[in-house]
């Protein structure tokens, strides 16, 4: 093979790499953008005392498992997670590694006629108003003081007070330790 | 520039955009396989009627909304689609494509110590057991007779029996034929 002739098939076995690559779905690529986690004080769309920003194109990650809670809340709630979440709930280790994101997506619990006319029966309960985004972020060194976690919580696009978010590594810690502060297991 | 620098240099291009390409996540990959609706008629793992089969990495896909099914069931649910099913969600168009795979994932709704213990009164309910798997497929000519849709519902990955099946599209006609024969709502 001359140099010519070799170096036409470099470019041939390049291209075909580049064309199957290319071909690979990109959609849950927001999942693995790196969130801000707010390091201008000054930001207004980052939490109070951990500076946590709502994560670009969480929406679109895993879920890791619904859930519900009654009374004065009463809420739907879906828990999702960023690919370094994901797969830490898969392989079953704790603690979840540095880059790890946890959202809690809630929603009003509202009636659903049609899912009632179904069933026959006022069972059928779905999502209404949005009401709450919540986030974890492990950062062990940034947080080391909380469990390295850092939290937000979001009410239309901004963050509570300061208040609010003083009580959460409080509860985390009381309640879930044991699994490295994380209420939400994986539901299969 | 001579001919052997015009393939070295064809040969830079490509070998960046096949690493570039090659670094982006596949994780979403197993949402875009095509699923087999079980065109093997002795295929024991597809549904009766419609040849429905459990798609591929079904799990790992997008979530469309979670739901609660109260009464005897008691169950929490979560809506997944695939990537043309969610595309046609957030463009609020119908009716769905060909090629929309929408999953519902059914498990027991039993109730969390932790979350109660956190909340101070019994009222945090999480995901069980699993029971259910269902799926509709839209194949506008393969079930013309159904709206479009082919359905699956799978118990321990077994599809149930027919007399199950056949109630699929009565129901669904009767009660969401104005969102293309779908119950489940997009919950931003």
């Amino acid at each position: 093979m001359n140099a010519t002739a070799k170096y036409r098939a470099t470019i041939a076995v390049l291209a075909a790499v580049a064309l199957f690559a290319l071909s690979r779905p990109i959609q849950s690529a927001a999942g693995s953008k790196p969130v801000s986690t707010g390091s201008r004080v000054a930001d207004t769309n980052a939490s109070p005392i951990y500076g946590v920003t709502v994560p670009v194109g969480f929406r679109q990650w895993e879920l890791i498992a619904p859930s519900q809670e009654a009374g004065s809340l009463n809420e739907l709630r879906a828990k999702l997670g960023n690919d370094v979440a994901m797969k830490a709930y898969r392989k079953g280790s704790l603690p979840f590694p540095d880059g790890t994101i946890l959202a809690k997506v809630a929603w009003k619990r509202v009636s659903s006629a049609d899912y009632d006319a179904a069933l026959g029966a006022p069972q059928g309960f779905v999502p209404g108003a949005a009401t709450t985004l919540q986030f974890m972020v492990k950062d062990s060194k940034r947080y080391a003081s909380t469990g390295g976690w850092g939290f937000g919580r979001f009410i239309n696009g901004k963050p509570v007070d300061e208040a609010q978010h003083e009580a959460c590594f409080a509860c985390h810690a009381a309640h879930a330790k044991e699994h490295d502060f994380v209420f939400t297991q994986y539901a299969p």
